[in-house]
């Protein structure tokens, strides 16, 4: 038996035990699991040297270096994290819906959790830490399947999890982690129906689309984000630029960072300039189309290719149009359904953007950046779902649920 | 283009309108659409007669042909089905959620439709109409690929639709039948992320195991009931026979009959010649564990593939446990999360039995043929979902819907 069929069976089986814990359990778990990251930091950070150590010698870039590594103060957000998640309800055995039928049955809808979560991602430790702790809050058990850049700091930090684990209620074969780094391991999982309830892949395009591509276990899509900004001619052009230049560069490696601006024609003609020298100095390179590049000679020019593009960077690509229909065909074109968001004084143009604008979630008058489980509410986010079945948006502890339906009966048959 | 192609466009470009149409919008399309079926009853019965009669030829057996044929009283329930769809409320632009965050922004999750439809299904005509009545109510676009045996049936059935829409201001091109018979054009379907939003396969296993096994767009997993009735030591025995006789001779081919009965020993060893009798009285061929055969020598041997079968017919297998722990180990090994039912006058049992089984609906002392959209009192429904994801059980309105958030701002950025 395959490591990954291995472990996903006893994720199942654990799965079992963690529907029938009580919020106390889960919660005393979560806090031993905060303790021993701390207890074990420096064994933590001794793993994390190994994978940077291999990193460089692989000549990874140093922003990834940058996000695979882990010191005291890191250690110590992951482990506050896990704080965060026994602060947020339990949504398990929450009644959802109560109805008696005319023949005395008694229907209730009940929060059941998902059962077993695949999560497959890439380089970052903490995701680690913040996948255990949701899934474990939920009742579900994991099958973690992370990068192999990320495979020694990853197996320790499991390790100390389940020591954590081990003197608590929740089984520790509820988290699993699968230490093969061979590709065949994720093609596995794609295909573990039965085993695995649901599979939430995180990470770059080509991981994303390799899950969503190959997969007959139901996925969770995250992911992609070519977020939008429309400046519609009544926009206050002050608060126009300030939302602009959050939404770009305030964290342009993030899936809700804005990538293409579009300015109506009204105000690109007398304030295109203005804009271009409010990104610039925040050292944004700017690519325009024709009409942006004839106001603002200095842009670069936008090639067809970079109205799709995901840029991550301090890049944006700029497009004037005549008005609002114009700026509603381009992002059902190129927007990817994440985060758009207009700016405009005129209260029927915002009302029809946010209605007729196909995204998770869309914006009058306020950053793109705000798409994120935190910044609603949520507290900690599994990632930000760009599909329309199951969840939309940033995904709170409700999204890693299911239902069930208890009916109650006196011995009524169906006529 | 290939068809499915040029068509699923066609009914992505309709999404965009149907999503903005009025509750009344939607409601007198399903009108004109329940009229055109009565006033075209002939020339639907007449297409009809196509299918039957190629079904004849190619020797169909007549319980299938039976599921195919239309006559003037199956036409009318199809009209009264889309007239009791305008009587549901609609949950489109529903707020779910509502809440103001520290820094002012004003956060609405809203109900939207889910986009374009893809129904994957087979022989019975009346499943094209309850589909299009549901989708269009909804907000939705839907493509549909029937089955071949209905292929004449089927064009005609939207032929006289699409004639009714031309009259609404649901536009036409929302509702899209495959007239390819070709299995390509089932694959094809399976793979057109972006402009299929779901996939709702409806019919027997094969034809489900295809989609849910080779489809890159998200599935919504209808079907298989491999459902079970425990009669538990405490159980009143006239309500657990009665319990079981409707569970499996009421219908016995859909999917939330019982295929497996089991019998605590103790009920076993005083009743279960009762039992058998019972059910030999309405014509149930009974197939025995060693146990169950030892007591009644005349039911015929279960063999060990008899637990996972769903016999969808006068068949049943039965099987003397010791106790609740071997029916629950006994329905986790082989039900198919549908739905389960104990029979006990046990209130301890009864929520053990509730609580562990892992179902989409699980039963204390009833029935599980109340597993339906009717009986639930959703009114018409789409199928009973058999996944954890985005639905599961009885499919109401809501579960054709996604939502989206809305975000009012005043200028807000991120810190």
């Amino acid at each position: 038996m395959s490591e990954v069929i291995s472990k996903s069976k006893l994720a199942k089986q654990a799965a079992r035990t963690m529907g029938n814990l009580t919020t106390a359990q889960k919660n005393e778990a979560l806090l031993l699991m905060a303790d021993a990251l701390l207890t074990e930091q420096q064994a933590i950070i001794e793993a994390n040297g190994k994978d940077l150590q291999r990193g460089k010698e692989l000549g990874t870039s140093a922003s990834l270096l940058d996000r695979l590594a882990l010191n005291e103060t890191r250690i110590a957000a992951m482990a506050e994290g896990l704080r965060q998640i026994v602060e947020l309800p339990d949504p398990i055995g929450d009644t959802l819906e109560s109805f008696d039928r005319p023949n005395g049955l008694q229907i209730r809808k009940i929060r059941v959790p998902l059962g077993v979560i695949g999560m497959i991602y890439e380089a970052r430790p903490n995701v680690t830490v913040d996948a255990a702790g949701l899934c474990l809050k939920t009742g579900n058990a994991v099958v973690l399947r992370g990068g192999s850049s990320a495979l020694f700091s990853n197996e320790k930090i499991v390790e100390v999890l389940h020591g954590a684990l081990t003197r608590s209620a929740v089984p520790a074969d509820a988290l699993q982690l699968i230490l093969s780094a061979d590709r065949s391991s994720v093609d596995e999982m794609l295909k573990l129906n039965g085993l695995i309830d649901v599979l939430i892949p995180r990470g770059g395009h080509s991981l994303i689309q390799n899950v969503v591509n190959n997969a007959s276990v139901p996925v969770i899509e995250t992911g992609a984000g070519v977020c939008h900004t429309f400046i519609d001619q009544s926009a206050q052009l002050d608060m126009a630029i300030r939302i602009g230049i959050n939404a770009k560069a305030q964290r342009p490696s993030v899936c809700n960072s804005m990538e293409t601006l579009l300015v109506h024609e009204a105000i690109a003609e007398q304030h295109l300039a203005a804009i271009a020298e409010a990104f610039q100095g925040v050292n944004v390179e700017l690519r325009g189309d024709e009409r942006a590049r004839t106001l603002v000679p200095s842009m670069v020019v936008a090639e067809q290719s970079d109205w799709g593009t995901e840029y991550g960077d301090y890049i944006l690509s700029i497009k004037v149009v005549q008005n609002l229909d114009e700026a509603l065909t381009h992002i059902r074109t190129y927007g990817t359904m994440h985060s758009e968001c207009i700016v405009t004084e005129d209260a029927g143009n915002a009302e029809r953007f946010l209605q007729e604008v196909d995204a998770a979630a869309v914006y009058h008058n306020a950053s793109t950046r705000f798409t994120d489980g935190f910044e609603f509410g949520f507290g900690a986010e599994i990632g930000i779902s760009t599909q329309k079945l199951h969840a939309r948006g940033p995904m709170g502890l409700p999204a890693l649920t299911s239902t069930k339906y208890r009916i109650y009966g006196s011995g009524q048959i169906r006529e």
